[in-house]
Order: structure tokens, then sequence, then C-alpha cells
């Protein structure tokens, strides 16, 4: 049979597609990968838009037995989370624990994802697809992903997660992008932190995340492409 | 006795001090408001930094019995409703509701803030500072905030309220920033679609929105300081 959970996200998955499909291999839930083609507009057909998501984004995740459809790669992330694997958005069970959770889920969505991600976008999508670099922006992107590491330092001293002592979605949540920014010639921003470093390298190492990984070849498949 | 919340932010409270103080409002919390200036550098200063905020942001919300300091707007939302008015977060209660108030409160923070703010900012504040207006830039993200809208209409043809049928975070969410973008010259976009209207007039009717927009000067208190 079937698993009873469907992710629909590109074949080459990105990171908003990992970030759904790594909390569904922590969870142990059995799912079933949907390739969707966006070269063919898949997530532009009017069936997608009418009954997956309005938006015509990626991922989205159904659930047979709920008749559930989901949209937005943290909205997902929580679900799938508090269904199957709670702890991991509660944290230690202390008090507040699930709310230091919510606090750095939104400071990699609102701090660490868009420096982070333009700056893959400058250095790995924009070589690959023969576009300019501007290297000016990747150089003050930069210099602003530093200050946020230079608070994630300080705060991995003090804890060993970002949310408390024990690993939760705040972490995880991380690992789709920096598995791509470790590729580009600034990985020493993190390197060059020993908590920041310790903790990257704890969250790549961990079963699930190498499952992800694999998924994500790290020229977005686009290197094959341009062979082509 | 000074309450045990404590909410630090401007004087004139923004769209994310707002979000905050929103739903202590709709919980009924009782709160202080410790006002700080931008134009001091009280968000800059060494103490803020160790102790309230370390990216140097507003709100921060201090509660004295549990001794936890939050910040991040959507993160303390989560919190305050979490511990005094959960069914803001589970919505109707039906199976995947508390999902779907996760998702679309995501849609609010990836679909709609980006582009509602950068008209806001564009249509008031600018004006207001002396800076230029990027009038290309002003269109296209109302045409980009018109498709969001076209989605929220659907929705709210189906539902009363985003995540369902009754009221949630995803809802309040929208507030804080709808309250400014409706004095923009773009509220049509709103007006024009019936169950966007009728879903924002009921959003401002509430007491709670009532009190926080008296909070919210149209001008963001830059008219007052311009006349002096």
């Amino acid at each position: 049979m079937a698993p009873a959970v469907k992710v629909y996200g590109w074949a080459v998955v990105s990171p908003f597609v990992a970030r759904a499909v790594l909390c569904l291999e922590e969870a142990g839930v059995e799912y079933e990968l949907v390739p969707l083609s966006r070269e063919a507009g898949d997530h532009r057909l009017p069936d997608f838009l009418a009954r997956k998501n309005p938006f015509g984004q990626v991922p989205v995740l159904q659930e047979a037995d709920d008749d559930l459809t989901l949209f937005e790669s943290r909205a997902i992330a929580r679900h799938v989370l508090r269904k199957h694997k709670p702890e991991l958005l509660t944290g230690d069970g202390s008090p507040g624990s699930a709310a230091m959770v919510d606090v750095w889920l939104e400071v990699e969505a609102q701090q660490h994802h868009p420096l982070a991600a333009a700056i893959v976008m400058q250095c790995i999508v924009s070589p690959l697809t023969g576009r300019a670099v501007d290297q000016a922006a990747v150089d003050e992107d930069v210099r602003k992903l530093g200050k946020v590491f230079d608070v994630y330092e300080a705060r991995l001293s003090a804890s060993r997660y970002l949310a408390g002592d024990s690993v939760s979605l705040a972490d995880l949540s991380h690992f789709p992008l920096m598995r791509y920014f470790m590729e580009t010639e600034h990985a020493a921003l993190v390197e060059e932190r020993p908590c920041v470093r310790a903790w990257w390298e704890e969250l790549r190492a961990r079963p699930a995340a190498r499952r992800v990984a694999e998924l994500m070849p790290p020229d977005f498949g686009l290197g094959k492409k341009a062979d082509q």
C-alpha cells in the first residue's frame, strides 16, 4: 500500500521541500515524494492551484487519512512534529522551552534565512545559470550574516542547541539552507566560530539529515542540466 | 503592584510591537508597555543586547513570574496565546485545525507581510520622511498583493476566517500592518473584494484591535515630529 503521506516537491529537492522531508525523516513517518516539474509549470496548473497550494509553491503535504492538505514548509514542519514527535517542538520541557523553540524558529526565518538564501543564490545558482553575481550585495550579506552568527555563537556557548539543551525544530529548520551555504566560499563564517561549527557538525551528522542531503545535490541539479 | 508582564517597544507602537500587544489584549493579560527611544538608540545599548534581544529589535516580552525573556513578535504572540488563550492557536478544534492556523500564519509572514510592508513604507513613511517614492516598485507590489488578496477572497468565501470557522492568530497577526495599509491609497485592494472586506471590518471592530489601534497613529507619529 502506498504511504498515506505525500509530499509534492521538485525532483531535485529545494531547501523548502527539504524542510518538510527532514521532519518526516526525523519523525520516522513513511512518505512518498511526488516530483513536480518546474520547467513544465506543474505548480501553475489549475488543479495544483485549486487543490494543492493556491500560491503555486512547494512543498505541499497531503495526508490521505485525515484528508488534509498543507503548504508553507514551516507550517508543514510544525504539523508533522506535533503529530509524530512533539518533543521537537517543546524542547527540554522546562518552563518557556516551547517559547524558546518558537523564538529561534523565527530567528531562522527572519534573521538567518534571507541572508543565507541570498548568498546561496548569488554564489551557487547565479554562476550555474549564467547570471551575473552582484559582489557588493554578497559582501554586504556576508557581513550581516557574520553578525547573526555572532549571536548564534554566544547563544550556543551557553546552551547546546538554539532553544535549549535538547535539539528542536529551531535547529532542524536551519539544515536545508545551511547544507547549501556550506558549499559556498563563505563557509568560513561557520568554521571560524567554534560553537556554531560544533552545532552544524552535529546537525549534519544526524541520520535524518544525511538522508535528506542525498536528495540535495550541491549544484541543485543545475550542473547536470548545463552539461546536457 | 506593577504587572508581571512587560513589553519593550517604541512609544509610537510599530506593527511588530502591536502584534505582541494585540495578543495580550485579546487574552486579557495585564501588561506594562515600556517605551524605548529609537533616536536615543535604546535598542543598541549593551544592556539591551545582552539581556533583552541580541538582534537589537523590538518587541521584547519579559515575564517576571517565569523569568522569561522573548523576542520576535510572532513567537511572543504564540507564547501569550498558548499560555492564556490557546483556542486562538487551535482554531475550531477540528482535525488539522491547528495546522491550518500555522499555514495561514506563514502565509501572513511570507506572502502578505513583505508586500504590505513595502507599500506602507513607500506610501506613508517615505513622504513623511522626505524620501523619494519608487512608484514602479509600488505598482509592482500592489499588483502582487492583489493576487495574494485574490487567494484570500477565495479562502474567505469558503470559511469565515483564514484558518476555519473561528478566529485565530492567523487573522489577528494581519491586523497591525493592515491597520496602516488601509490608510494608503491602495485600500481599494481590500474594499473591492467583498469577503476580504468583511473579514477586515470584523477584525478591526474587535475590542482588542480598537484598543491597539489607539496606540498606532496613522502617521506613525512622524507628522507630529515634522511639525515641531
